[in-house]
């Protein structure tokens, strides 16, 4: 990953963390708890989440011109599931996953 | 898309098709529904159905020297999916598409 | 489908056409051919546009209160690949699937 | 992740870094060198392992039953991924990455 600067390739790596610790969370945590971890627009919110994670660091890979609006974009979709997970119990990992890569992807936009 | 036979244009339409009705479906009806619908084996099956779907038109849109493997492994999956989703109230949309999806892909496998 | 508006059914079918036949043409069309269909920009503008397309038709399939995001960003990567693909010889179904998903885009934006 | 097993986590982290690193040698290392790293079978096939990588992860991290399927799928498309870029110079780092991720894969299928 030498083509690419450090901050790129941090950015890349907080992206994929992301990805992977929401969708994890939200296939065992979420699901198993139940309750308001289910409600639906939470969950849509990680699914998004794991998404716009997967979006961002593919563009950032692909070296795209257009890798700042999808890091823009993943930064406040992040940001966003980080505020609703902070409010349930058992989602601390999710949390502090989304927040590192709403920083990292902030500054990529 | 005339660089494929009417067969592989077929199984890369109802893979895209399944993919997008069971993500929806998973989205929408099992996330409102809740209970039997947010099991956690029912809907992991069903984001595997999402993510098997996906594999497999891709490895099919790339003439992949794998896409018989990865198509069997699709049939597989929507088969799994169209049987636990058969149990449950307003998943006739998934089962149908889980249905036509494991046939067109078990053609290609 | 029918938890989705008319509008909003169009424009994942059309995501997901785009997806699929820039990811087809890309592995097809472009390496067989080389040259300028192999150039670097060229060619990420493809991929950027296959990401973005899959992205912005789960987003709507979510039910994603950032929908309207994606799909403004899917839009704009869509025309950047449509003008790109319009100067290279055999992309002609290339260009009409990006602009008809980034017209149905624009619609959900 | 510590929902996980130390030997899942790092298949999950090696198939991760393996989507990355064969992307971003397929966008830059590839497209920038021409000739024989844009070949239709070897690019498809770094394609194929991009896609089979992050199938593979993605059931691993739902706890998928099927995640041993996508696993034994993904190494065996890794081992010949490896072997073709093996050929070609400057793809040590895609040449690492695939066969870290095959044998990890090997290990959970």
């Amino acid at each position: 990953m030498n083509q690419f600067s450090l901050e790129t390739r941090a950015a890349i790596e907080q992206a994929l963390r992301c990805h992977t610790v929401c969708l994890a969370s939200a296939m065992t945590e979420c699901l198993e708890r139940g309750g308001e971890h289910v409600r639906p627009q939470h969950f849509r919110l990680m699914m998004d989440c794991v998404a716009a994670c997967h979006f961002a660091a593919d563009l950032m890979a692909h070296k795209s011109q257009f890798h700042a609006r999808a890091c823009g974009l993943c930064a406040e979709i992040c940001d966003t599931c980080a505020e609703d997970c902070a409010r349930l119990e058992g989602m601390e990992p999710c949390v502090a996953a989304c927040r590192s890569c709403a920083d990292a992807c902030r500054g990529m936009a």
